[in-house]
């Protein structure tokens, strides 16, 4: 199913943070941050004065705080707001 | 009776959560989740600067704080603005 | 007196709730929740970003916290914002 | 000498409460509650978004908590945005 | 020298309130209400959607907590926005 | 080095408070206001609905709490909006 | 990898403070404050009133509070918004 959102919205996949440290410690899931990386899954159609730079695909860093958690499927998407993405990688 | 709505507000109906956990144990009322999860009856006619991307019989996920609980001949309707849509399905 | 409001104002007469229950039993007035559901009097001209959509005669239903109320002639008034009318039935 | 404002703003001179309940009984004035009827004296030239609804000699109800009391040659006066304006009698 | 300022501001010089009562009583200064009448010395170019209607050399009064104290070559002065003229005289 | 800002801002020399008073007694620093008078040393490029009024060279007075101070080569200046302006002297 | 960032927001890598005082003494880690001067790597399209004036390569003072922290191969990074720009040296 494909997934849509609305307006200047983005749906976010979570990119699993590495499990390990470098040193090749396994770091309990507890002790992860929440994952701060998202592959983008879908593009809302903008609004009129904010078009949608992010598109379909791209990788972006967002702050820890944004979005809102949804589950479809049993797969956890964040839908956030364009101006939430820091950085595209 | 065909409800309307105005501006940029959407009337949904909620779908009812499944009841049942995967293993087949029923869950009583209280211990199930509010639904986050609606149908959408009727759109608003927008906004100048937010016309309506959502559309009547979308399936829809939205907020658990999203919107108000309005009941019509005894169903519950949450109307809520387009922007509170978070995933259309 | 034909009342008139302002901007994107209406004056809607609140509908007394039913006093009495499906079973007949007679609920006091304090029992009563505050009507939510009122006809619509009399609509302001609309804003530039925002024409009236409501119009005089509408049936609707609104927030339980939506508007001031206002006396005129010994009747109770219902003053709101257009955005405030969550259902038009 | 004839009073101006400025903007969305009108001048409104408060229509005093009757003091008798209407079984005749004098009301003292502190029992009285401050009125919210007035008669508008000035209008200001509006806004680019707001042109004026409300004219010179309108008989207005205004929200008990509008607007900015101004005395003018031991004349009390309200000084309010026309979106303080409720009903136009 | 001529002040200015910018934008949707004025500059007012505060006319001092009569320091005595009608019946010839000389009230000491501190029992003296702070003056909310002021004449206009000086207005800014306005905003785009904003024009001035204040004109220099109008005397206006003003909200008892509108604008800015500033003191120039001992003189004192009130920088507020022209929505916080109340009434011009 | 030229210092430049962006947008609506304008970096302020603050020009030194007089430490003597007019009898002529010495001022100790920490009983001197802060200095509240300044000169522009640069103006951003305005934004499209406030052009910039204040010019490079104009001597100002702005509110005691506008502003931030920085330090560029040991000298402290004021970044502050345009509308941190009160008087242009 | 080539950062690139949305709408009004800029990518800027700190500049570490000195960590010597004037008089050659060392300041431990702790006692520097945080950068408050940075590069910018990349700005944002802008938006449709806010066309970007900093460009890639700036050198550019922000606000002690201004941005979020984002670390990308081991680097840190401030994302901010162009009006947290204070200062383009």
């Amino acid at each position: 199913m494909k997934l849509k959102t609305v307006l200047n919205k983005i749906i976010v996949e979570p990119v699993e943070a590495e499990a390990k440290t470098a040193s090749g410690i396994i770091i309990p899931d507890s002790a992860q941050e929440k994952p701060q990386k998202g592959k983008v899954v879908a593009v809302g159609a903008g609004k009129s004065d904010e078009p949608m730079e992010v598109k379909e695909g791209d990788t972006i860093l967002y702050g820890k705080y944004a979005g809102t958690e949804v589950e479809v499927d049993d797969r956890t998407y964040m839908v956030m707001s364009q101006s939430d993405v820091l950085i595209i990688l």
